[in-house]
């Protein structure tokens, strides 16, 4: 540790800002298992992935040999709306813990879409700007990646039409009305605008809707229509890779201050947040620089990494999209009732499940009673109100704090808060009122999940 | 201007935070008029305002001689958990509007608590704590104020009773859901638990609450407990004082890239904002050292300014706090109810009132529709969603950009951008519908306040 004083907030200068982003599966010994075509089983090519995705992002998704890609100025210029992002000494949670641990976090809801997503929406949306689409489509579920994609269109002027889970739909109005302030289209999902839709409708009348089904629908209104692309704001590599930019924003804040984190935790769904956070600091462990304790905290209500099988299956409900190898519970998953906020996809980041499968990283799981109670900790010390999702990490920081506590080391925590939770106050009304539960899932539940797996030679 | 290129956003380092609030009393030739007892019409001395108000409030209340007054190191310590706000230049807004003129906005709503109120609220709360005493009482409207001092209340292990407007506390249950995770009461008012509050509701059955009527309640519950003191989130000087801090860092941050705003823009309700934006401009131009164009944008629906009267008159509906000399619509005065957000109050900071009577300002009125297409129009291009009070501003930062277009000149402007409007969504889905409408009362309405103006002499 150096002797310079550490402020509460580091920020950098626009001229520190990174003007690549970092691709870990570069450094990976052990790629990432290649998309399969959900028919022949063979690898998706380029051309089987152009009718679904940008161009460019078909060539970010296929590429894991070059290491840094360059953001494109448009972008660069972007982020300098709403980045650099703070990265912040916890300094009175560390007070209130009373633990000689030092806690840092990347705070990413310092912009109006209120989380990391947009550091992909804009990219995204970009390079369908740039190809020359009229617009792309997306499903969303708690609503942060369907905010931060309208915000990008709007700012680009694309067409964006966002399938959200009905369940969200109908819980969550502000959600679907930030959305159409931005000049989004915005339809409950499962709907009887799409042939998947009506489908699901057909076999399951009066479902709510999951992340799985929109995914499908979302899909087969990008590929029905022209000009049109999908775009998705977790699991994929093109996503991992444009989120790098909050890890290598927080490290060079670090490095700035001769500070090295000892531990690194992240909330993990599909992977954006978490991914992003640890890349540059896991390219430094598979170089061999240095060596970091990271630390996937997932809910125990949607515990894939934990819980569930690296394999390949589907990503979607429909089973139109391509097949992914990852920690999964199976694409019929599909969380408790109970289970506030988002964190809640089947499936994991083929990049974290294939470093999670070769034991570069640790996964936990956390209850969601013990997450807002972490949630309202941090929020009356610190000063934020916490999203659920970005709660989860905040979970394990306090407790690892608490174990140095115990033994007295002094380690360095770096914890990524991806975002607020202004738009989940029903979630902590039922905390306050003490009326929310826990749920986890038995055995018997994830095997039907995995009864429903693609057997794959 | 300087060559020196303007980044997006003008962040000052720590050690350039002021370290001393600035008060613009000192410096004001025509002093604001002072706050009278309601009973024998004659100044309000230090002993009788030290049952409501900590004893270091009363005397920041009743200082109109220091020009600059120490910020405790503790206050500067929290304010460095979301301080220095943002100084952007609007960039994007800019370039859609295609204006010669450069504007800039001066972000407080990177706090969770979401607005500029945290400033005064942590600053209250922590004299409360140093004097000793048990807790704190207020009123919240719109719910930002009730929010911030939620939050400071949390941080000092502070006893925080809010009493909530009845139509906000059911309209906006997100907003007490928020109070309540940083552990605060809150009460819609009028209620049963006051004197002044049981003698409205029979006076008044099923009313849905005012401020006036909430200030009433929260100040008898204060005087009524041991231990307890009344605080309040706008108006009073106390206040402008502590916001001053706004506009010190905005002068320090354009100083830097020798930037001098033409026009100065703030919304105005209570007064909060806009003097704590201003004052040190405000102070050059005592002095006579620089002039600037200040502007006070108020809704139509509640024009205190424009339409009002400058006289003495009740601070509450219940007549129970002293009397102010300000520009005011009556103290029965009650916006229409399809008036948004907050900027509801039916009298005007005493400080400013003074100014704009004095000829050093001009005030403005915009309706809300205008409002909200500002709102959406800023969003969409500068990646925030405003609050509604905070669009009154960027009305008028438009309007001004667009005369710049018109004519050529190449102005420098200056806003407030006070705050985020996640929770003003219900009033974004109206405007986004098309079933928002505007009111301006007639001067019969108008008129009814007048009448119950208190006759001083």
């Amino acid at each position: 540790m150096s002797a310079k004083e550490i402020p509460y907030k580091i920020y950098l200068e626009e001229s520190e800002m990174p003007k690549d982003w970092y691709n870990v599966r570069a450094h990976m010994k052990n790629k990432p298992a290649p998309l399969l075509n959900p028919g022949t089983h063979k690898p998706m090519t380029f051309e089987e992935l152009q009718p679904v995705f940008c161009d460019e992002l078909v060539k970010q998704e296929l590429d894991d040999t070059t290491a840094y890609i360059p953001i494109p100025e448009e972008i660069r210029n972007f982020y300098k709306m709403y980045r650099p992002s703070p990265l912040v000494r916890a300094y009175c949670l560390e007070e209130k813990l009373q633990t000689p641990a030092k806690i840092y976090y990347k705070f990413e809801g310092n912009n109006t879409s209120g989380s990391h997503k947009l550091n992909s929406a804009i990219a995204q949306a970009y390079y369908a700007r740039k190809q020359g689409l009229k617009g792309v489509t997306t499903e969303t579920g708690a609503g942060q990646w369907g905010t931060a994609l309208s915000m990008a269109c709007a700012y680009l002027g694309l067409d964006c039409r966002v399938y959200m889970v009905k369940v969200s739909y109908e819980q969550k109005p502000f959600r679907r009305e930030v959305m159409r302030t931005y000049g989004a289209s915005v339809t409950p999902s499962p709907s009887e605008t799409t042939q998947v839709g009506r489908k699901i409708l057909e076999r399951h009348p009066g479902t709510t809707g999951s992340l799985g089904c929109a995914i499908s629908e979302a899909v087969e209104a990008a590929t029905s229509r022209e000009g049109y692309r999908y775009v998705l704001g977790s699991v994929l590599n093109q996503v991992l890779l444009h989120q790098s930019v909050i890890g290598l924003e927080a490290k060079t804040a670090m490095d700035k201050y001769d500070i090295k984190p000892d531990i690194i935790i992240g909330c993990a769904g599909g992977g954006s947040n978490l991914g992003g956070l640890i890349s540059p600091f896991m390219g430094e462990k598979l170089r061999g620089e240095q060596d970091y304790h990271f630390i996937a905290v997932e809910p125990a209500s949607c515990p894939s990494l934990t819980r569930g099988r690296f394999a390949y299956d589907f990503c979607d409900t429909g089973m139109v999209c391509p097949l992914a190898k990852m920690y999964t519970l199976g694409s019929g998953f599909i969380p408790s009732a109970n289970h506030a906020g988002g964190l809640r996809y089947h499936g994991m980041s083929p990049v974290l499940s294939q470093l999670y499968d070769d034991g570069l990283m640790e996964a936990r799981t956390v209850e969601q009673t013990a997450v807002f109670e972490a949630a309202q900790q941090f929020a009356r010390v610190e000063g934020i109100l916490p999203a659920p999702e970005s709660s989860h990490a905040i979970r394990v920081a306090i407790d690892e704090a608490m174990k140095c506590k115990e033994t007295g080391e002094e380690k360095t925590i770096l914890f990524g808060l991806t975002g607020t939770g202004y738009f989940d106050m029903v979630a902590y009304e039922k905390y306050n009122n003490g009326e929310m539960a826990d749920y986890i899932p038995t055995d018997a539940e994830l095997q039907a999940g995995f009864d429903g797996l693609p057997v794959v030679e």
